[in-house]
């Protein structure tokens, strides 16, 4: 075809994907189009609202055991809750609770807010292995429940908490946090389901955290009480996985966890990785505790959202030796490359759990996703292959 | 255990993993230490110098078929190779290249080089399914080989060039050119064999690519003629997880690949994904043809590597509403974040292959190596889950 070849030779050095070796090649037969970073448009997304009419519901809360409770809390709080009681069974972490929250009432007892029927919904951040088992009783007293991830440990405790569910009709909502309570990760959203990068085709998600052991209760190291590393923080994954490929149904290809520097604690994961796919799609999730101490944050968390005419890359917490902050989102498409700061755009999760509450509907996010992600972790953790574990 | 606990209460704001939810909690709880780029130190690497006492071959060309050919052939003159004649089908294609080399001779015929004694060494870049062919009656005849990526199409093609460079102890070398041909990845090399991360547990590489199908010719199209995309594209990046992760034996998990946008072409694929894993580290590759034409390059490639210790991001030919240019290295550490601006640092693949011609050794790239990166690309392409294709 000697038509295709001459286009071939003419365009071949400016554009042939692959040509790689550019210090072996004088810069004019490039051209200024290798390794040239144009001056994309910086757009500072302004603060949106929440909607005027929000509702208001009552709630409590049922084990602090993770930070995350304040989260949680501070987002239910701002979709419209009232914080009613607290029950812990750990006196120092109830009086830092209670310190920030000084209205809050202290129940004796978790019966004592089970059996209040004024209570709308429960949020737990109990040691995960107990939160379903939590979850489930405030089903059965005919409240909502929120809880902090992994929020269901076990393959066995999905079946039960399921059925629960489904009789009972509740709320079982798990609170992704990395999605859910990221403002990048919440315009994603709205980029994705505008078509900014045509048919999305895979994810990948990388969520590298700081452990500090000094910092961490006994549970956190015990699988049996905390979940393996994909079970826990790989759930954080399937879930971005199943939002951004509009997935309702995803099985898992392969999956490996690692110990590769705590060999001190045989059973603990510091690694893990795996590989789902849906009809129409397929993700890749890392997941490791490796984050060095040279790092200005916690975690260079990324994801890529891969399309047919385009990708998105936030780099949710640092831009390492980039821009200030985090919340940064990069979009590449057949237009253009754009920058968009979403620091202070809002996040509607809580307002929209409240509502939901409030109307029986689903709009923060369907029971079905919510079990789904969760199960996809839990297989995931089941079937890993073991490195040195 | 109070004591841990009590560290746990203090230090969990500051530094607890998964706080994600930041705009839900006043600044003031996590300090300055969450979502904070530190303004790092930026190192412009000076240019370091070749051997003074550089070696010299003679060698020649047959097959233009990928611009590929003038970075290899750019590469051994830098290294001290005397380019002497070249042959091609394509007259077109000589042109091109006598145009840029004048001196070099047009040959007759493909065995007018092979018979010519004098020569040491012959490159290719000829359509990838003749190249371990060539490189076969290339290291019959006495001389070394220098093969484009993919250098060999199939597990039956590596079986016969594996016994014939046994047989005559030829050097039978794969330009793998996303390292060998990129300042960012030697100097990663550098530091992680200078044990700047620890450990290292994981490679990722991705390797989008711009496709502009009117630029290709008809063989590219056409796996039987190019290989799959493991096999071509993935090559460079099997060959990196290799060196990276200094795995001297490693296999392949899990791979797959896809058409996502190209159903026009049902054999094309334009994704593909793969997982792999030594005795003590593991891989994850992905390669797509979705480069969209708001990019400023032809692909966003990116690698992770990931130590006990730290990690380094390349960013190896742009970075996205980032740094100008390209071959960015960024490294976290337990000691700080730091910026490395590569772009000026001496590549010594073309060297190291010339001086390995005249001696006898294997510096540029041990034989078991380049053979071991190809396996894993055929095996990955072979064993590959098909995903609309």
């Amino acid at each position: 075809m000697p038509s295709n070849r001459r286009k071939f030779i003419g365009q071949s050095f400016a554009s042939l994907a692959g040509i790689t070796a550019t210090a072996m090649v004088p810069t004019h037969i490039f051209g200024h189009n290798l390794h040239n970073t144009s001056r994309p448009e910086e757009i500072i997304l302004q603060p949106n609202k929440p909607s005027n009419t929000k509702e208001s519901i009552r709630f409590s809360v049922i084990g602090l055991n993770h930070g995350h409770i304040y989260g949680m809390v501070d987002s239910l709080i701002n979709g419209g809750g009232n914080l009613v009681a607290v029950y812990a069974k750990e006196p120092e972490l109830l009086q830092q609770f209670t310190k920030r929250y000084p209205k809050a009432k202290i129940a004796k007892s978790e019966n004592e807010i089970i059996d209040d029927n004024s209570i709308q919904l429960v949020a737990s951040a109990a040691i995960p292995v107990e939160r379903a088992p939590i979850g489930i009783r405030v089903m059965q007293s005919g409240k909502d429940f929120m809880a902090d991830k992994p929020g269901i440990l076990t393959l066995e405790q999905l079946k039960e908490v399921k059925k629960v569910q489904k009789e009972t009709k509740r709320i079982y909502s798990i609170m992704y946090s990395e999605r859910l309570g990221n403002p990048a990760s919440v315009k994603a959203g709205e980029l994705v389901s505008a078509g900014a990068i045509g048919k999305v085709v895979q994810t990948i998600g990388l969520g590298p955290h700081r452990m500090r052991p000094e910092s961490r209760p006994d549970w956190f190291f015990d699988p049996k009480k905390a979940g393996g590393i994909l079970c826990d923080i790989g759930s954080h994954q399937c879930d971005q996985f199943l939002f951004y490929t509009n997935s309702k149904q995803a099985d898992v290809n392969f999956s490996q966890i690692g110990n590769f520097n705590n060999s001190d604690n045989p059973v603990y994961q510091d690694f893990g990785d795996m590989s789902v796919r849906s009809a129409h799609a397929t993700g890749y999730i890392r997941i490791d505790w490796f984050t060095p101490e040279g790092l200005g944050t916690w975690g260079d968390g990324r994801t890529f959202i891969l399309g047919t005419d385009g990708y998105i890359e936030m780099r949710k917490y640092i831009d390492i030796a980039g821009k200030e902050g985090g919340n940064h989102l990069f979009l590449v498409n057949q237009k253009e490359t754009k920058y968009y700061d979403c620091s202070n755009i809002y996040m509607p999760y809580g307002e929209q759990l409240v509502n939901d509450v409030v109307h029986r509907t689903e709009t923060a996010m369907t029971q079905e996703h919510c079990f789904l992600a969760t199960e996809l972790a839990l297989k995931g953790q089941k079937m890993a292959h073991k490195l040195n574990v």
